[in-house]
């Protein structure tokens, strides 16, 4: 590792613990780099407003600034264990290039403030990618949802086969979750969108920072005002995010429970494209659905790194190194949370429903509610037409169609009002 | 027990499975039973719009549910183990008292959503609560962030002394954060605004329910569409309630650190009025300041009744019994949060600051930073300014009233804009 | 509430804040009460031995609290929120019964220590039931695997059909699965083992208390030497408990899933006795299998009150009010728990198997690796034997009993081993 | 990445959705590979022993084991995305240097098998490691508890200074806490030791696999037997031994927070050696140690693992591809525990105590106790003495070394019975 810039003199080191602390720091912080480096060039420009750098030390740094950038994304940069962190090498980048300038650039700033409005950019871009990716398997439902809205499909409670359903039905529900999906995404980006850069190490500093053109430029919605509470939101922020991420992977964890059903044998409802398969090491004869159970299990690593965080922030106010392994914590989570979303439209896209079965596994019994309404509706009481219709000898059957497009209680099978969720959806993408 | 509604002949019972799964439902459903009761009344106001209940029935189920409401405020209807829950309860009431139309009232609802437009209705009281709490603790540390922005108190990181800070700035990092989490109790609750109630057992029924009359009845602020999704969402609004709070919470948990902290023999910044402290079985000399350890440890309660609510959900789409202990869940997070941010207000209200031990503890080098930020300011670079603050022969001392003037980065105490904070705080609890 | 024995004159009481503070405890002391009896028994004997206690007190001491612990079994005494908690009823009854010889009970002697030692030997005690019960499913499943060994089972890897088992194997996973989980309640006990009882408030007293003697006479098996660690042990030894019995309602889940699976009619390998099954409040047709539903849904409380405890433990070392809100925490946890894994073994005797339909599910190609693996025996390289196997013009099916008579290899439906399981078994529960 | 072994003509790849599946697991296969050669050689042996291998071909397999495991060693031989994972790269290796003997060695053995094998021995080698160090943080504790036990130190509850205290008692805390530790950690790894190989895809094969001598050959305790067992305790067994690490970081994150609080400048009990803390990058007069911190929040790390790895075990039994999340987990879990823990020795060994600050922290009202038992032997009611004590003009002060040695309750300072905990120390250590 090269120098620390913050190193003294007299202080001993040791490779162990220095390894330790640093742990794989330095690699995780790939993620935030050029989002580090964007609200470096704010910073600068605050700087640069307020009479600390002159207008030509200014273009210096950002100049600077892009071609690091360009140099990391075509990886003639690499951020590695030769830097403390990349906080560090933008600074020693800068201090190599332009001497002097170089070494005002963290003039009023501290790294807390510096991982805090990275952290908080990156936070924005994956709360958009969510959003859009909700949006986007929404859209997928509704448009399967409208296709296939009359076949008919067992419809479950307890696992037990209740009533007859509908695929109409069965995607509308996954329509609908993932509009509040992507609601639930749209509305923690506006909350944690609040610019933490010039609240230093918590205290200010003894500037008068241009915070509010470094808010502007780096698109935030708002000013995080109070700069103790900039690292009091240090994780707090990250733990918001992350719930939002949660709530669409919960949903996702359900639907992939189902197609392990579906596409059981003894189900058999559901067909998955070969590409979405595995085979098995030792059983010649398996082809097994790995895709939907990896999307099942990804829950987990969203939980994982939700309990990361969550158990760093048993602190009191004020930074303390703890908070840097909530780093980690949120990149697994939204690298495993976004990782299976972003496959799940093209999953919905080719799933291959197979009638037949679905058909075949509707009993008879599953028209005795629609009895017991029926005779509701005609005059009996529904707690003696209830008991009318659990006698077995009622249970005659029926015929699928019938069922469902008289089921016309709003956001039934025969009146699904799909028109509402499109709306929905449409006010949330555009 | 009373006989179950929905017992069937020829099935035996085991009062040791019968505990099991009934639990303490029954009176975990006190919590529900004014909702519950509500909401009978808005689906019986349903079912006579579409024909099933006549206008003399209906008006004798809402008198019916009206005494109900009434003797179970007065104490004189007690919900307990005669009923196997509280929905069970409202039925057989409305039967003993009415006879066939009693019977009528089920038609068209299931114990599913009857639960969920409940619990719905329970969260939407305890969201309003908590935005409400959270921005009562924010006006008063408003209002203490004015009237002590100039007392000087040390700023810490990493628990060790920083730089010079002020109760302004304290004050005011509760203030921001207490807004913010006022501002997602109010997000999270127009997100589970959505009126489950029509969705039967998850598949609709085979009448033309007017919901969208229960959703304004109630209060709504939109349909929950699909049917199917009514049940996917339950649990899943529950754990976005609970974040919600658990938000509110973790700031509290953080605040309850530092006031451990403060008020111990060695920080000693804060004393706390007597009712606030509690004494010791064995030793005389003790007064403890439980009441703050119990705030601290509120958010536990809060972590446990969201682990278990998310536990629950790695199921398969449909109804699942499982769900019936989110209740138990949500009640314990919110009993326990609520009732530890209930406190606060007064709490944060009758603090007493000793401004000596708080000026005692500033040392003389928590100006360095300044004086690199005024070398900074004169022209050296930053890097090099900072290297000459870090000669402790540079670190004199200073006057913590002119350090806190001259922090003028907005934000710091030299320009704390409170004025943002009570503007964004007006807008959210008008 | 009486008054508080440590209370002091001058410090005002505020109802709201002890509500907040005694919270539930009183109620949830009764879990301990006669636990807390028994170790004040202890604890005055130990008193008797260094002469703080005459023989005659010792003796009144002891018949008061044999009278106490009557009174509340018979429930006589109640203990309710006339008390502050549990052992200041305990205090207050002696000396109202016995004057100033019931003043002494608390000489060397901290609540601290004495809830410390009254968990312990509740938790002593819901282990040694854990270790218990896991013991009696082993063995219904150890009876049952011998009982019904032959009898064809699909076996299912991702939920696909993959090779043919039996219900010898299903049984003998759940028998090993529960002797390793009894082995471990045992190895918890005896590691939570250690008596804290006369380690005060953590510091111990200018008393040579006889801390060998509590230990001896309470039945523990070892002293927990360090006053301090006594107090650092408190959760610490909660999660212990709770961890071992998680590992039990663990596997208890995936059991009651593949129940929830086989009582499905898409499987339909299993029937449940009525008294495990409830009906619909709206659909007549339904029997479901709520018991088995709620089995599952225990591991989240298991899950809640483990997460409770930990939350609460990022502290400082030393006793603070924080730990209190263990308590809920284990008792919500064992309550479900134990409740859960008490129904298991009769439900495990009642299952009726339906062979027919665990016939039909075997698919001709079941029987693929086992021709694989022929091959391989015979000579050809099993890469090759494998992809010859993967030929479905292979799959021709086979006999079941044929394939698990063959499948000899150790713990196989061939050579199931069932002895060296009954061995461990047996080792376990004598 | 090289053809997998075992797939099929007509299967789509699609490079996103593999790369999903594959995430980085053959990246963290690493860590197993040497264990999974280790284990490959033992059922070479057991495939001799029935005849599968001939004595040649088990040469020649051994043989190239040993050179792939000085290979991967010596850094000649990378695990990368060339192979599916660490299992695919080992038959791959056989079968390009040995042919058929290569494409055997897989014969009654499933990915499944093999995965569980290697995870066990590497939780076996982490749980060893887990054991040592606690033994040795003890040993440094005893060793520094003995050298420093009269040393006065005020002790703590609720924060609030409470009674005197020593370092004696503070080190003997965290002797006993890593004894029992260690304890726990032998007991784990014992329970852990269980032989998983032979069990295939988890209904065993038609083969007499030899596996008394596996378990034997790679030095179990026991055969875990049951076929389908060994599937169900994935998961299961990792849990527990990251809930044996999870015991000793609790403790360690306890450790840390005392530390955190006596290196703060209000109590300045205690000095770091420069090389465990850092600068600021803003703040010239920092050192911070964040040593301690990062020590603390490896508990955050120890909880992410273990969350991560419960919420995917919610499955019916038999292999699922969920299961493969629990590799990454583990790793991070023990990567952060045992390095953590590693540094803790070397820290203990390196604190320097300050005494004047701590008799200084030593208030005269701390001796209260010590006078109300004082009181209570010398014949008045402890309730009466404890009232009296109370009186602040009793609260002249005392001697703190006449208070230590007078506080003789075993297990405080005037009977610290470190022999005991010497004695328990040396039998887990041999």
């Amino acid at each position: 590792m090269t120098d620390l810039l913050w190193q003294k003199p007299g202080v001993r080191v040791d490779q162990r613990i220095q390894q330790f602390c640093a742990g794989d720091d330095v690699i995780l912080d790939r993620e935030f780099f050029l989002f580090d480096i964007r609200a470096s060039a704010a910073h600068a420009e605050g700087l640069q407003r307020i009479g600390i750098l002159s207008t030509d030390e200014l273009a210096a740094i950002r100049r600077e600034l892009d071609v690091l950038a360009d140099d990391f994304r075509a990886g003639t940069f690499v951020l590695d264990d030769r830097y403390e962190d990349g906080h560090s090498a933008i600074e020693a980048r800068l201090v190599e290039r332009l001497g002097d300038t170089g070494r005002r650039i963290h003039t009023g700033r501290s790294r807390n403030d510096q991982v805090l409005v990275a952290t908080r950019l990156w936070l924005k871009d994956r709360l958009a990618t969510l959003q859009s990716l909700c949006g986007e398997v929404a859209g997928v439902a509704l448009e399967r949802a409208q296709a296939e809205r009359d076949m008919p499909l067992p419809g479950y409670t307890h696992l037990q086969r209740a009533v007859v359903s509908s695929l109409g039905m069965w995607w509308a529900a996954w329509a609908e979750g993932f509009v509040d999906n992507a609601m639930r995404a749209r509305d923690t980006l506006a909350w944690v969108d609040a610019n933490p850069l010039g609240s230093a190490a918590g205290y200010g500093v003894n500037l008068p920072l241009d915070r509010d053109h470094t808010t502007a430029a780096l698109g935030f919605g708002r000013l995080q005002v109070a700069a103790t509470y900039a690292q009091l939101s240090r994780g707090k922020f990250e733990l918001a995010a992350i719930e939002a991420l949660s709530s669409a992977v919960l949903d996702l964890r359900r639907l992939a429970w189902d197609l392990s059903l579906f596409t059981s044998a003894e189900f058999g409802f559901v067909a998955l494209p070969s590409q979405y398969t595995t085979g098995s090491s030792i059983m010649p004869n398996k082809r097994n659905p790995d895709v939907i159970e990896l999307m099942r299990a990804s829950y987990a690593s969203v939980a994982a790194g939700r309990a990361e965080v969550e158990h760093l922030l048993s602190l009191p106010s004020g930074y303390h190194r703890d908070l840097q392994f909530s780093k980690g914590a949120i990149f697994h989570a939204f690298g495993r949370g976004l990782g299976a979303l972003g496959l799940l439209p093209d999953l919905l896209r080719n799933l291959e429903w197979k009638p037949d079965a679905m058909r075949a596994a509707l009993d008879p019994s599953m028209y005795a509610t629609d009895l017991a309404v029926d005779l509701a509706r005609e005059g009996k009481p529904f707690r003696d037409a209830y008991r009318e219709a659990a006698d077995p000898a009622r249970w005659s059957g029926g015929d699928p169609a019938a069922s469902l497009t008289a089921r016309v209680s709003p956001g039934a099978a025969g009146d699904l009002r799909l028109d509402v969720l499109r709306e929905r959806l449409s006010a949330l993408i555009d």
